[in-house]
């Protein structure tokens, strides 16, 4: 059996994980990813952690790295001007890394790597044609098709969560109008629920709690509750995710999409109303023949996970 | 040199065309699609042609046959439920048609066989990364990620037409309101004149010819000529077209977009505009960078010559 090594490098912390060929992390390991202003000191660190977990752990020979970072580029190797990061510019980094550890190494962003974790170890195993869609802050997505990542031209396709779904709709972020993001997002739910509330006529914990105190995880907990506010949040936020699903589906045809992120605690208050209105604004042949299922990567170590799935495919198909 | 035989079946003629290495069509030959009511009958006779024409061109060695069809399914083999041919099901095309010729054989949809012609001969030449958008009586779209055509888990992905772009939009004929197809085919493009000119204060020919006589055509010459109304008539379609696209490059993030069909007669009314509201509603990092091009097909062998790409393209990569 062949192990490889996932990475999860997060804005504050990297998480490092030696994974089985079933998805189990067998040892972990991190380190702070804001602690090394100078990105060569922190790939010192990095490789340096890397190496510590592989030479503990020598019964599971390691046979690569993937890694998920933030804007990270799967074509050039490089994390490309990522905004959350402390280091700027284009940082070399599956480079970096194969020089010091001599492991074939592997990166791309978040979201793929989660789509890739689902590929090989979640909901989506064994499909060839599938979306994971992250609903958190923002909106993410990984797209799979014919059994391979959908990175486009410059590697950075995929991007679902700044489709526009509305000409004239509400600010996003990236500076346009209406996309997806500034819908489906937890962001885009509490913003929905703190205009609902100012016009809602009845009771409501959402009203209780005052605008500023609204999170997502108060409005999934209201809605599970039966407060009707809540549920009309999850209802408008459904139909928006809704549609901008339908019109991934009617683009790639995936088997299944699966969604992930903070957002899907809401379990049924979320995937009710989603499925419904996908299926409402689905084309005809399209009509419910598309799952709808929750991730299925134990939350913790999705990341690590993902990034380690990223390598073993990488590698399973001959790939350097 | 090994040529390959290309076939485009219309709901009224079926052409057939033998094709070289580069996309030249050799010889011709053609069967009325209408004239034979018994599936059967239709492929015995068009075998019969695919035959003719190989016998009477032994010099130019064929190696297989491409065929371009309504609700061709490429997974399947099968055109599935054709509204526009005269057979109902599902018609096993591809396997009749090799064991009555004996030669490999391959199908697929109208608008994917002229993305794979752009591919192999055409605008798209050597992009691992396009898409192939047909603006004609409706829209269609043939998209290519990763080399591969994207055909999704059911053989029907790619149906850009029918990503809604207006919640509550124009009625589509599928019954959905707002799809892209209500906008930017040619029919969506005469909708948008005939409502136009019935506000429209200043002169213009689209109000002379009177509502019923007004034709994409017409629209295109008269923007050419300068008629304001023709001219915010492209303009208002290319801005709706331009948000389906930017979608597009959103989900796929293609190298080019090449555009196909009636329409592109228009030239520059079109493709100017167009571009601009592409680049308006793209997210940041891609904008500026997708190729908007026209087609590079022959219009009258496009269909051959496309479905002649479908055969070379799948020997060349050792598929049956």
């Amino acid at each position: 059996m062949k192990y490889t090594i996932g990475i999860d490098i997060g804005g504050t912390n990297t998480k490092i994980g030696l994974v089985d060929h079933d998805g189990n992390v067998i040892a972990y390991s991190h380190l702070s990813t804001t602690a090394y202003p100078v990105f060569e000191l922190y790939v010192d660190a990095l490789s340096d952690e890397i190496m510590k977990l592989i030479n503990a752990n020598k019964e599971f020979p390691c046979i690569g790295v993937g890694i998920g970072a933030p804007n990270a580029n799967y074509y050039s190797g490089m994390i490309e001007e990522a905004v959350n990061l402390l280091w700027k510019g284009n940082l070399p980094l599956k480079k970096e890394v194969e020089k010091r550890t001599g492991l074939s190494t592997f990166i791309t962003n978040d979201a793929n790597a989660a789509a890739l974790g689902e590929k090989l170890f979640g909901a989506a195993k064994g499909m060839r044609d599938f979306a994971m869609v992250t609903l958190g802050t923002g909106v993410g997505s990984g797209i799979v098709v014919n059994d391979e990542m959908v990175y486009g031209y410059d590697g950075f396709a995929g991007e679902l969560g700044h489709i526009i779904i509305e000409e004239n709709g509400r600010l996003c972020n990236c500076g346009r109008y209406g996309c997806l993001e500034t819908y489906a997002s937890v962001t885009g739910l509490v913003n929905t629920a703190r205009q609902m509330a100012e016009n809602y006529a009845g009771d409501s914990i959402l009203k209780e709690v005052g605008k500023e105190n609204i999170t997502g995880k108060l409005i999934g907990e209201a809605a599970k509750n039966g407060d009707k506010l809540a549920k009309q949040v999850f209802d408008y936020t459904s139909k928006k995710l809704g549609l901008g699903l339908a019109n991934l589906v009617a683009i790639t045809r995936p088997e299944a999409i699966i969604l992930y992120g903070g957002m899907i605690s809401a379990g049924k208050e979320l995937f009710v109303p989603t499925e419904k209105y996908m299926n409402d604004f689905m084309l005809h042949m399209f009509k419910n023949k598309v799952k709808l299922l929750p991730s299925q990567l134990p939350g913790a170590d999705a990341g690590i996970i993902g990034a380690a799935a990223l390598a073993e495919e990488e590698i399973t198909k001959g790939r350097k």
